[in-house]
């Protein structure tokens, strides 16, 4: 494996771990995947900007304390690379159960990692629904 | 003014300039702040993702045939710099007129820009609808 595809692979890892962890709901483990000690930014779907990590952590535990299970299918997962920062897109085929009832979305995520000393971890979250199957729609 | 300072007066100065080439609905301003022989990407609000040029050009067409005025302004731009490449943040309040009907909206972004020889130039824009006034709503 070359340099740059062993990079893509990591990164593809973190962004993994992204996901398990938003899984999870289990705050401790989304902390893990974070570079929390430089200034990191989030947009859940449809809300405003959180910015710096207490802020970014308290938008997650709201989340999750408002979440009984969700479920993460992604796809198009696509890397580019600028020295030790990378962004990455992708879509989210999410299932969720709220209150004993499921519903499924797609959300479109702008992901950017930073590699740090124990690895590529995240700085910026942007996700928005797709209401279109199509952009010309 | 120091070395960082003026990177950042720059970058702000690009993503001013973004939003000067979408309210002039003219593609060849457009075309001139994006990094067009890189990988580029764009999310508009509710869109699906286009990637490249040729996509994302398309795409502004399209936004550009269907829009007969628009207006921007443009609050909490935060700017974050690694290296030659930089991340934006911002609100975007925005006054559009289609078919004699006036509508206003809130979208925030996610611009990253890539410093070229020409200056710095967009390679990333993600748009996503803001639906509450807070993200605890």
């Amino acid at each position: 494996m070359s340099s740059l595809e062993n990079q893509e692979f990591e990164i593809e890892q973190a962004n993994e771990r992204f996901y398990r962890a938003f899984e999870s709901l289990d705050i401790h483990q989304m902390e893990s995947v974070w570079a929390t000690d430089v200034p990191v930014k989030c947009v859940h779907p449809g809300w405003d900007l959180r910015s710096g990590w207490p802020a970014v952590r308290d938008s997650w535990v709201l989340v999750f304390n408002h979440t009984t299970g969700i479920r993460f299918e992604v796809t198009d997962v696509d890397i580019v690379v600028n020295g030790d920062l990378a962004w990455v897109t992708c879509m989210e085929h999410v299932r969720m159960v709220n209150n004993g009832e499921s519903q499924q979305s797609r959300i479109l995520a702008t992901n950017l990692f930073l590699r740090r000393p124990k690895g590529w971890l995240m700085v910026h979250h942007h996700g928005s629904p797709v209401f279109s199957g199509t952009a010309d729609q």
